[in-house]
């Protein structure tokens, strides 16, 4: 359990640093974050680098005997830089050029840019890639923030062909693949092909999914690019990158894959995001000032998948923030709990945004950990509780990294492009479906993994499928193969790689183990509600239904009022053939942890569990103070079993 | 009454055409369109034709005992085209061309496309055009779908410009008409007119009106040119064109001018169209899975107009579709009654789209008589047993065309454009009230004619006009002679030719049968509700009111309660002075139909009657169970008087 | 008390202007607005003046006996113009060009516009300048409207790097002032800085205040310009500008300095506002017909310090009018009642827009007073009785400027700006506040100035200031000088004159007076809403709240349910920390009112009072009948106590 902060020395006098750096270790920071944004101070015209200042604020955080973390400027290419080179500018779908003005202005595209990129990360990776107190180096910043994937440049255009001829070989295979022959769209040449915006009605899926996909691997490669030099210059230093919670623009899996990230990072301001994200009107009311009890979890659950186990929050929120619809100041307590959140779920490091609100430019109505006249602001108080409780637990001290949970889910990045693709139903969001399951789980007390279709899902006890449009021989391997439980929710298998239909219809390669055909499909207006009843929970069917045929092997445990089948099972293997009402979605996957043998207990509203080694830790996002399930003998590390909004508690078991 | 269907030989492999020709006529397919998307298939490289794929096709399906209809595939011109000739691709409003990708990305005003789409025609009409087993020929697909007319492209202003030249002859003149002197925007010469674009405010009305007119004439030229080739080659064949339902940006009546059309046919999604168009929210909630009861009806009606009492369905919803906000599955039994409702207004042919639902693509997610593993779909099964009742049924064997109706509803093109670009209130929609008025006719039973106000009007018994912008000399003098009941709605007479208020005040020359003046008009918030009864009904106005002034000789049969009048009368002829909530357009009209000697009965929720020939046909869009208003007498020769949801059934009276 | 009417004889037959000018004089109309959009009539072409026509119409009012004011043309720049210079146009943020075809189609930083402007002006000036009859002239029309204030041209970019090295004078500055090293924004020269459209994120908030300063000072020099030609030959004439209603986007006090204007004229719509600007639903429902009663109130207040003290209506709503979303007729007598109402706040004059409604082009659905068939509208009917009246009532004859009030409401646009650029929570909208402000002010009985915050204020007993961005030394010096009691609400000193947050924390320097630091804010999602009770009246801070930290000398008088406070005192100094549900406003101001010795009364719903010279007037906006609260002993010389929906009365007291 260590703490971290974000700091731009480069905004405030030199005089202040010595006495930043000391307040910071006072405080029980042990690592800090610098340099992310500096590029026009480290190179104020094109090949002049100015590294005084740098080296300066290195030596008085080091000295202070803080690690650092150094992130590369490539987010904000400064002014000459666009001048000498506007092709960097990236173009929106309708065609104009983005501006300089605030930042993310480049296109992940540009060759040109992607190499003055390496010009400047090999210069900073030079001269401090071996200085000790360096321990991480971050690409960038939020890849894909502000909705800059993708790019529809000619640069984007001109790698886009080079990508298809890679993965198509032939303009031929390509219109077969695609299926061109539809509407007249098959090309002589892939130099023919166009990028998929400015069409009078949608383009082909796969040709936009294809995009999608090259986008993706144009952000990966855009990283990797800045990877390979700090790895040669930086060769014990770990390399991270900043995600954002509920991103999806590009593929994290495939991101992280060859060694490409040490530790997944990622930034999270939970009450921003709740008021952002798809939820429930009621929700984002119910937990407008504690965030959603899930919603920090879930990305913590998913980032620990990314990293392979190691994960660090790179930005916490520690007060009101600036960019949501609505900002408002954190209920009492959250700034702490979040980090006490983050570590029962694996974190190694929580690192808040920002050291001091900055009074000026965009981000000045955002909070930090002191206010702009530099005393500690109410979310820095709540920092230093924390603090001082995690120096003076000793079970915190030696608190192992988590180990595997009972029950996965899966999360697939692919799905999510094509079901925005292809909503079919207004309000369709793979990741608001899969959000829904994990929620279920997490009211139950389970500890979920959130992981990739392609992991080793051997030794789960339990593996929930939210959704994943394409079913392959080696996942339905996986589910001949082990003993667990799975659970496969609406649109499973509805796909093949190039975007068609499987042949034998949904859910494809699944009806393997799960006899059973989609014959038709619907999406549902908020009228249109078909009932079920599961276990005893009554419920509909939302956004989503299923017309489906279960051969004879295969078992409806529950039906619709109007005879379809809801929840088909066949051995181990459940199907859900609707997105429904959230109960019945608990029901279902209670039902299916009692039979992979999994302890369930529905906690009271707002409260959350998550086991950490050898504690148990409890959170209160919920309005009411509630008692904390514990057992009778067990004993506390931290806090108490009565629990007030906001308010953390640990335990062990007897 | 036949069937037909829609088929892409293209998409399928050559070893499965003859079974699919087969199995069509085992199923009790007459018809099958082809070839309207295939250009890329026809003519893969400029200048090199490719029939040998399509003689075999063609071949296949006529061997099979199938009649033909060939579309020309102009709608998806080839990217070889677009690279040769980018000026091909339309222009949007903002100034930025639409981009090859989907379909429909061409200028309808770009002289070189007119040149490829008469060349590619001729080439195929030369070579299938004396095919006795083509016995129809469709141009392009379904004319301004995706909103592509109109066209912001220097094309389009250069023709734009010769158009008004044509019609002005000088540009004094139309400085004049068009009132230009008003904020300056006289004009020295034609080239020196703006397309109506991008304007700071409001462009001139009759600026933005001449703009829609001229569009329309293009789009019917386009048309026209292909169907001149046509003629040429296909002399005996019927030339058609498939509309869609509800679409206004081009006049109907004006395109089927001059002998340019054989059959209007049309395409009919009535799910997706209940879905998609301006109805109460409770209609589309009560209707979605059985479509609206009017929603098809009123385009069976409307095209029977356009074709001078010939119309197909081209493309016939055969099960859910995916270009909804919504799509759910329909109700059981809709996919065969939609078959019988187009017969029983007047359809010569019922043609499903698609043979098989494409398992790639855009249109994916769009069902057809087959599912993609090529089993007969729910909906095929219900054409399998529409098509065997038909069979074995003498009286559909020899079913006589409609006769005329006593009741027209006239309809009118321009008056949909003069209230789009002058709404004067948020939510008013000219169509929206036409259906309403439309609706209220259908749930009094009765037959309905839609009819152009340029029709002979001179034998119905009542001509309901709910609103007309410009009432001309022409139409007065029809009022004038005959012995109809004439009611007219809020608005009509408001506007002349020129997009301008007339000298004696709206309704303008329907003052000499009415005498009355319109003083001021008002939009309506829905907090605005004035209050009016109708022989006993109770409701409010909407949207729109009027306030009137009745000359002495005028009768105000209805008053508002802050007692401006709401209905006046004037011998055979009514005013409706604001656009009335539903129940009481309904008491205005079944007062009318009274005064016309036509009898009226209230048919229960849902259900809809239509008579043709010595039948009449019955229709439950309901949620209820309900009987048909059939005399004790009445000889049934399809189904019951008892009707479920989604049934129909047919007698004969004694 | 003298009424005019907008004319525009080139809109009509020349012989039908005698006619008109003796029909004015007839109805009571003293003057006359002409010219303002006829510039393709005054030079039909580049260079060749026809100004005959011009000359005729001048004469036949003047002999009529009528004044006249003659309007620029600037706002519609004929067509040839724009041929000749195609650069006039202006470029929206998305970096298209606006196009000809409708009004206000130019650039206001183009210097070819300006010296286009110049010559016209030059020579109508010339031509007319000491015309006897023509008392006064106005400038171009409306400026800003249709969101014409700012362009993104080249031009503007130009004009806006010379603004910057005026107030900056070198670059180094610029970065500093502005805190450009934030995301590495800074600028090696200003030719390098950009426009602050196309960023993929925020603009620094200070380069958008700057461009919003600068388009500010812009539009200003633009209007200058023209004075400085109208000087010069008409030196004995007033020069105006006609504003329109709650248009923030130049600084009208700025605008007015230097003798720019002699009277501040402004476009009063009444219900066409009403039912634009962000008011509760609740609200527009219920003065749907009568407009808001605070409405026209608050820019007559706000104009009339616009034109220190000297202020017209250069635009009155006749009847219903055709560019809000709905457009109802008015209320029986608000036409009427619209002019007292003005006369009561100090109007010299109220015009009527316009004489004759014109039957064709953009404006045919706006009503004047006559139809376009010539007779008298009801509007106009109305304006004939207010005629009448006004002749006949001798105080009204005689009726003083009105006094300065004992209330000052501040009203800055700086702030509008700040506030718009930093909404920090959705519908947080500065105006809006101030407006809830004032309506309390005006429930309770109390004429109200609305002042700049540079005004002298120190005869004010009660000074609001609802909010102020930026407080300055000036403002608190006036504060501690005088002995009013002062009330600032949320976000006041919040920020700097470089869009930073103050060192000292907000209230910045204001915290001289009123000791206290406001340690964070919120924006407030609609369902959080604090609880509050003040004086008895329970309630809720809405959109916007502070965490305010009292000095022990502040006295804390209201604190919200979780303790912080609500309203703070020290002295003569009320500050409210949250933006406050209506009542809870009422209730502060009414206290302060109080304090400040100033006796206020609530009136009855949809009732507002008056005061002007001796005599009170009274308005009623309301659904109800009221009785006003007149002394027992007054003597009433319009109208009488009880007044209905649209009625006015006034009185002198005993």
């Amino acid at each position: 359990m260590q703490l971290g902060v974000c700091y731009y020395p480069e905004q405030w006098p030199r005089t202040m640093w010595a006495d930043d750096a000391k307040r910071m270790v006072e405080l029980g920071i042990t690592h800090v974050r610098i340099a992310e944004f500096a590029w026009s101070r480290m190179e104020p015209r094109a090949g002049e680098f100015v590294w005084e200042w740098l080296d300066e604020a290195v030596a008085t955080l080091a000295n202070a005997g803080l690690k650092l973390v150094l992130g590369t400027p490539t987010a904000s290419p400064p002014k000459w830089l666009i001048d000498a080179h506007p092709d960097v500018l990236p173009v929106r779908a309708d065609g104009t050029r983005w501006n300089f003005g605030s930042r993310r202005h480049y296109d992940v595209c540009s060759e040109i840019y992607r190499r003055e990129c390496l010009r400047i990360v090999s210069a900073m990776a030079e001269r401090y890639g071996r200085h000790a107190s360096i321990i991480a180096w971050q690409t960038d910043n939020e890849l894909g923030c502000h909705e800059t994937v993708p790019s529809y440049s000619p640069a984007a255009l001109a790698r886009f062909h080079a990508w298809l001829r890679r993965r198509y070989e032939t303009v031929d295979a390509l219109n077969r693949e695609w299926g061109n022959v539809f509407w007249s769209m098959e090309y002589a040449s892939f130099e023919a092909i166009e990028l998929p915006n400015l069409t009078p009605t949608d383009a082909n899926p796969i040709h936009l999914l294809d995009f999608r996909r090259f986008m993706s691997d144009e952000v990966a490669s855009f990283h990797r690019e800045q990877v390979d030099v700090l790895r040669r210059y930086a060769p014990t230093a770990d390399v991270l990158h900043n995600f954002m919670g509920f991103f999806t623009t590009f593929d994290h899996y495939r991101f992280a894959e060859n060694n490409s990230l040490d530790v997944a990072a990622w930034d999270s301001y939970p009450i921003a995001r709740t008021e952002s994200i798809a939820l429930p009107e009621e929700q984002k009311a119910r937990y407008a000032r504690t965030a959603h009890p899930d919603v920090s979890a879930f990305d913590h659950d998913r980032y620990r998948a990314i990293g392979r186990g190691r994960f660090w929050v790179m930005e916490q929120q520690a007060g009101p923030v600036n960019w949501a619809p609505w900002n408002p100041v954190p209920a009492k307590g959250m700034v702490r709990l979040w980090a006490y959140e983050a570590f029962a779920h694996g974190a190694e490091l929580v690192s808040y945004f920002r050291w001091r609100q900055c009074p000026y430019a965009q981000e000045q109505m955002h909070s930090g950990l002191n206010l702009p006249n530099n005393e500690l602001s109410p979310g820095g108080l709540e920092v230093q509780q924390a603090a001082r409780e995690i120096a003076s637990i000793p079970e915190f001290a030696r608190l192992d990294a988590p180990t595997q949970a009972a029950t996965a889910v899966v999360f697939d990045y692919e799905t999510q492009w094509m079901f925005e693709i292809q909503r079919h139903g207004k309000g369709f969001d793979y990741q608001a479906l899969v959000f829904d399951y994990y929620e279920s789980l997490r009211e139950l007390g389970l500890d979920v993994d959130i992981v990739s279709s392609k992991a080793d899902l051997s030794s789960y006890r339990l593996v929930v499928v939210p959704s994943l449009a394409v079913i392959d021989d080696a996942l339905v391997a996986q589910v001949e193969r082990g003993s667990a439980q799975w659970v496969f929710g609406p649109r499973s298998g509805s796909k093949t790689e190039a975007f068609a239909i499987p042949q034998q219809l949904p859910p494809g390669a699944l009806q393997r183990v799960l006899p059973m055909q989609v014959l038709e499909v619907e999406s549902l207006r908020a009228s249109l509600a078909p009932a079920v009843s599961i276990d005893g929970v009554d419920g509909i069917a939302m956004h989503w239904r299923e017309h489906v045929r279960a051969n004879s092997e295969t078992r409806v445990d529950a039906q619709f009022a109007d005879t379809w089948p809801a929840i088909l099972t066949h051995g181990r293997v459940r199907y859900v053939a609707a997105w429904l009402s959230h109960a019945l979605h608990r029901a279902v996957l209670q039902r299916a942890a009692q039979e992979a043998g999994i302890a369930t207990q529905l906690l009271p509203e707002g409260l959350r569990i998550r086991r950490r080694a050898d504690l148990t830790f409890a959170f209160n996002f919920g309005a009411q103070q509630v008692q904390v399930p514990a057992p009778a003998n067990a004993t506390f590390v931290l806090g108490q079993p009565q629990l007030r909004t906001g308010d953390v508690c640990a335990w062990k078991d007897a």
